[in-house]
């Protein structure tokens, strides 16, 4: 329990599949009430104003008209995006507005002090801790879902699986403010993925408000097309990147895309990132709207084809380097995770683990010390835009030719050549910045390992430089070659390879402003792409998997096995079900022994004929209501009134309707805690403690009488009215291939999925069978099926079976967490717990 | 008739969704013999090695697991992606090389008769009517098929529809050497749609080469994602622009896009664009690899701000003018169609038409003449790149202060203006080039309309440039006007409002190798889309419904109403089906009444419990197997036997064996003659003629008694044991929103769907009703729901009744025309027609 209290605070909580179902459904009850609230409200309006006759009604329809026209506007979709889009990018300004001044405040301080070192330590090292600790304490007491990059949420929350509380306001307040610090302190973190959870929840936040007008934003489907749209423009405005965010974020985010979603994105990301850049324009930062990293790269002999090479070279190094960089992050939340002495001494202090993060991080980076082998002067961005400079550092091999001007000056050193510098800073910055996006802070790991990716490619750049001094071209012209071009590659290369994607050559070609690299870039971003896929899971997959979130892994690259696989041979054959003319019992016994969150409803056990799916819930509603406190209580008053009318006849009429009124009552209040009873019966198998605790207040002679009358009530059959029954669950065949039933999960969504032959269902797969089939833990036809590098994916992570039973424990727990949450979802709840 | 014919040379072929079906049939039913016999043939080299156990034998074994492991690695989808790359990327620049050789031997001719300017006219208008007329020839003779885009079928063929004869070699051949011979003419066509389609032809072709080797090229959802990737490879290696043509093939061909594609599309589409360039560098045409259309702007100012709005012009005139190019081309089209005397000439020359129009095209781009005024003199690239120079034409609003060097000269004239000039180049090139993409030879519009709107841009510019001379910008330096700017965005703009794209933005920026300018494109695109989008489909959803390819339509952006139509309202309830218990007469008639492909199969009529559903080619074997003539014979020969035995018994023990072999192949012939009659009875309402063509060899005492014999096989019950049932056909329920039902339709390319209310069928929905509901003719709740400009859409193509007949018509003919192929698939059969 304490690892646990540990993990929640300290980078990742987890969450089950079942508690996303929960909350699903309870963001359905809600929604369906508001629903109907503002449709009584409208109702009421229009109601009331035929009633008014007098003299201004002409007056006041005409007004009704023109807000119901208005209305009728603001649901169009453009308006949303265009007003979401002007927020993102209002927000993206700010944040980096204060993020500058942050940085300018560390860094006069530091300027202040230069006369005595050890004051210039304490204040280049406080700064940051105290930041960082505002940060992981404000965020934890407002809302622990704003911790770390939110891009694996927002990918589970686009699968369809509802993480209701990671769309709320407090979220939002917490994620800004908590980021801006965070990277105020000039941590190697970035601002990427915390952003396109912003987005999102400006998205959700938006919808919400603009529900007051208009009925669409009601609407689920489009909810979510909204939050893909959303996705794009945080990355949009985050790097006034239109495209290059259109693409990363349907990369990172989605496994099918819908393409009408595409020019939603475009739209939103391209305003957002105009927008952005005007605010830069109006505030006389910039002349006019160019990139955030402009390069002046020479245009008529962008490189040569002799070149390519080190590209290539550049890109299958990023793919390790990325592969490694993910392991690296895995490594250092599990190795926090597992070790008990530590995690009881960090669980006691809180924002201890970030402050010696931090402290560690800073005091590396002091300037004066281990700093000046580093560029520790420079902050993130004032070292990418130096690492793109278009000019050479090392001429022949030896530095003195350059004259360091500016920002550059950090990267020389009176003793070190800049090789050395660059080795050590690629060195440091790679473990700092993999163990710095593990602070419980809102951060994201894209810029610093862009960051990295640009030295590393600079390295390799200067090299080369330095290795033909008058460049590779044989005839004619010398063209010397251009190091800063490389860092363009290495950056998008090794970017590319930690979040799997390549769209990151994109948003390289929209930073820097100049896409005459882009054959290298492409080249070493495949290269990279490649080798990191066959290693290691992306940063954001990783993560999931720590996180255990409902999502379904990808299908390998060209693994054949996928099409021989079939649905026979993955499928539970053992499906709960239940038949038409059931009775009572058969409901109690199955929903004793299954832990299915539906249940397949048949003809009968001998056709099996496949009618349709139950929640569980429906079913236990059902049982509750035959079972439950109010029919109980009705049978004791229709005993008691036939015991009184047996001894005297006493009426009172109006004493009637009270009474009714006040059942009426009881049965709101009690039906909750039924549920809740029967909900927790099954996990005890001690299925008589509902009668038990109904029996307490009641007289001990009718006793044996109620025993009776619920076998009685359990042997009836089943009336199933007034269930809500889903009469199309998704159906499959045994002969179905692995790679077919992974497309129809994805694109549907689908958590599991009936498998019939000719109407007779004989089996179910859910999406922890095909989560295993993928893995490779499934033997089909005597051939253990296992992706060729499955063993060193695996290591890090607990095997299946132990996960299992992990979310076994976890089921049960939260149920008793969350269950009670269900009657009082007031906001009040969440803060006393 | 003649019509249908016409339209079949002149520009579209009709196809019909049933066609589509069958195709797939039988591609099915080929695919399944192909599989058999490589299995047979495989096995039985092994069996051969087992056999030969003679002193090499260890070695033979060898080899052949070298063999297996070589295969092994052919079936990789990345050997198949890079082989793909490098043979585009070979056709494109043999197919450029070809292009440019073709159209310097023009202007050598033009140049060498310039004495004679008769002779002069003769030679520059001969040449192109020769190529288009040759291509238009060969074309047709070849594979009618190759002609056009060639995006509309890929569209189409993405969505699981199988345009069989689309993929053959035939129309390989026939399009790349139509193309080249189009191109060469100098006419204003482009190569980017037909490249999508040779692409496609070329995975095809290579998909089937592989499956020589491997196993896994049979399976038809991977061959669907390698076309989605061979289809960006079309467009990157068209443009060396591997980013913008992965998005663009996305954007044009598919609605739902599986991100692992998008990842197979990159990889080839570099390598593809990477060789292609490479090609020119080893030609020496270039010095190292840059972009296609490569400009120099300035890179440190690259816009003001305030001209923004003048980007913003360009966008929404662009977004008029394309929506104006697409009309005008179906326009032309219908009219060509309509006009029956014409056709009636047309028909009879059928090259005629081809030659007419590029004769007129011609013959007002030669440059002594017309075209003096409208730059005849350039061909599309030359224009293209004098277009996009960075140089200011127009100083002052004079044309005089300009030095037009080199290509810029043709845009001078003496006494006219460069703005005359430009206006007349952009009206006279939008219709030359609406009316040169009717004729029937493999060409695209995409890169003519390019040009349109390059020009259009400079025009823009060149404008700004004299009404700014001094540029826009308040303070300090001065900055002028950058025209080709303009042209940039222009291009990008007209572009993508035809073919409804945003992605144009990025090939424009890779064409041209500069990203400067990103803001005004992507702003200048979306207006440029958005107003399009509101005025008319994209030219290719024209072209396919033109030639009423079975295809889906698009939902509109942001018409709420698709979420408020249920499947209730749109659902036809009469729903053909038949029972479990149901005798050989319900089959019969229930085949005899519909004209749907698949017939629901349920339980009974009472419970109407929807047990699967069953091709309509099944229940005609079915019947076929019961009523056809091999059971006639063996009725017939056991009769004549029990009547032989009551006369003398004769008995030949050899003889019996040779009558069995005898009577299995009679079956054999006879079973596709029944089958197709069977079919044809359909249509005839007369279903005896099945029985009458029998009864004619049969002496006439029998007849009675086989009519007795058939009314007692029509009474038995059927037996569904050899019938190959869709276990799991989609289901929907009656609430499901219009918006869900199109994008499950779309998702998995169903055409239809039945609707099930707790396993009970209660209706059926088939692409039509939903494209009828879409287009917006169903009335739901009293409301006719109808897009805003639905009207102005619709005038052109035929309203959905006349639409419902013709395709009725076409049905009729096809099976009579296309069924007595499936006996004779062979190629001869198809060059005889």
């Amino acid at each position: 329990w304490e690892g646990e209290l540990l993990s929640e605070w300290c980078m990742y909580g987890r969450y089950t599949q079942e508690l996303g179902v929960y909350a699903k459904e309870e963001a359905a009850r809600l929604r369906e009430s508001g629903q109907r609230r503002s449709v009584s409200d409208r109702s009421r309006t229009l109601d009331l104003l035929e009633y008014d006759k007098g003299r201004c009604a002409k007056c006041r329809i005409c007004t009704v008209r023109c807000q119901k026209f208005l209305i009728s506007r603001v649901g169009e979709d453009w308006i949303f995006l265009i007003l979401l889009g002007l927020l993102m990018a209002l927000v993206s300004w700010v944040v980096d507005f204060c993020i500058a001044i942050c940085l300018q405040a560390q860094k006069w301080m530091y300027g202040g002090l230069d006369s005595n070192v050890f004051l210039q330590y304490l204040a280049w090292v406080t700064y940051p801790v105290v930041l960082i600790t505002f940060s992981a304490g404000f965020t934890q007491i407002l809302a622990p879902q704003a911790v770390g990059s939110g891009i694996p949420e927002m990918k589970t929350i686009l699968r369809g699986v509802v993480l209701k509380e990671y769309l709320t306001f407090k979220t939002f307040v917490a994620k800004v403010i908590g980021l801006t610090c965070a990277l105020g302190s000039g941590m190697p973190l970035g601002k990427e993925g915390p952003f396109v959870h912003i987005a999102s929840l400006c998205a959700a936040l938006l919808s919400k408000f603009m529900s007051l007008f208009g009925g669409i934003y009601e609407n689920e489907s489009r909810n979510i097309e909204m939050l893909a749209a959303a996705c794009a423009v945080g990355v949009g405005c985050c790097f006034a990147a239109p495209i290059g965010g259109v693409l990363f974020s349907i990369e990172v985010t989605s496994t099918f895309f819908a393409v009408r979603n595409y020019w939603r994105g475009f739209f939103a990301a391209t305003f957002s990132a105009f927008i952005f850049r005007v605010l830069a324009v109006w505030n006389r930062d910039e002349e006019t709207i160019t990139a955030l990293f402009k390069t002046r790269f020479r245009l008529d002999f962008p490189f040569d084809l002799q070149e390519l090479p080190a590209f290539a070279v550049i890109g299958i190094a990023s793919g390790f380097g990325g592969a490694l960089f993910v392991y690296l992050n895995r490594l250092i939340v599990q190795f926090i995770r597992k070790q008990k002495a530590i995690n009881r001494f960090l669980m006691k202090k809180r924002l201890l683990y970030p402050a010696l993060v931090t402290l560690l991080v800073s005091t590396l980076t002091f300037p004066p010390g281990f700093g000046q082998f580093m560029a520790g002067k420079l902050t993130q961005k004032e070292s990418l835009v130096t690492l793109l400079d278009n000019r050479t550092w090392a001429k022949q091999g030896i530095a003195e030719e350059f004259d360091y001007i500016g920002q550059s000056q950090a990267w020389k050193h009176p003793q070190v050549n800049v090789f050395v510098t660059l080795v050590l800073f690629i060195v440091m910055k790679f473990w700092m910045s993999a163990l710095a996006t593990t602070i419980p802070v809102p951060c994201g790991a894209f810029m610093p390992v862009f960051v990295i990716g640009a030295a590393f490619g600079r390295l390799v750049g200067e090299s080369m430089a330095a290795w033909f001094p008058d460049g590779i071209h044989t005839d004619g012209t010398i063209y010397p070659i251009v190091p800063g071009g490389y860092a363009v590659v290495g950056a998008a290369a090794l970017s590319g390879a930690v979040t799997h994607t390549v769209s990151t050559a994109v948003i390289v070609f929209e930073l820097t402003g100049q896409i005459s690299h882009i054959l290298p870039v492409m080249i070493a971003v495949i290269l990279a792409n490649a080798v990191a896929q066959s290693l290691q899971p992306s940063l954001y997959d990783s993560i999931i998997r720590i996180k255990k979130l409902p999502y379904l892994p990808e299908l390998g690259w060209g693994h054949h096995e996928y099409y021989n696989i079939r649905v026979e041979d993955i499928m539970v054959r053992d499906v709960r079900y239940i038949t038409l003319n059931c009775t009572y019992r058969d409901l109690h016994n199955v929903l004793l022994t299954g832990h299915l969150k539906t249940l397949a409803l048949v003809e009968s056990a001998e056709s099996m004929i496949l009618l349709g799916s139950i929640e569980r819930a429906q079913l236990q509603s059902l049982l509750s209501l035959q079972l439950g406190r109010p029919r109980r209580l009705e049978y004791i008053k229709e005993r008691a009134t036939a015991e009184k009318k047996r001894l005297s006849v006493v009426s009172n009429p109006s004493s009637d309707d009270g009474s009714h009124r006040a059942s009426q009552e009881v049965r709101f209040q009690v039906r909750g805690h039924c549920r809740s009873r029967i909900d927790r019966m099954e996990s005890h198998p001690f299925h008589l403690c509902l009668m038990g605790c109904n029996l307490r207040k009641i007289a001990p002679q009718t006793t044996e009488r109620i025993a009776e009358w619920e076998e009685m009530q359990l042997d009836e059959q089943v009336n199933f009215n007034n269930c809500k029954i889903d009469p199309a669950p998704f159906q499959l065949v045994e002969r179905t291939s692995l790679h077919k039933t992974h497309t129809i999960f994805s694109l549907l969504g689908l958590d599991h999925a009936y498998v019939t032959s000719i109407g007779r269902l004989i089996g179910v797969v859910s999406l922890k069978e095909l989560r295993k089939a993928i893995e490779g833990s499934v033997t089909v036809k005597g051939v253990k099926v296992r992706p060729p590098l499955a063993s060193f994916r695996d290591s890090g992570t607990s095997s299946s079976e132990n996960e299992a039973t992990e979310l076994h424990k976890l089921w049960d727990r939260h149920k008793s967490m969350s269950l009670p949450r269900e009657h009082t979802p007031s906001e009040s709840d969440e803060k006393s717990q």
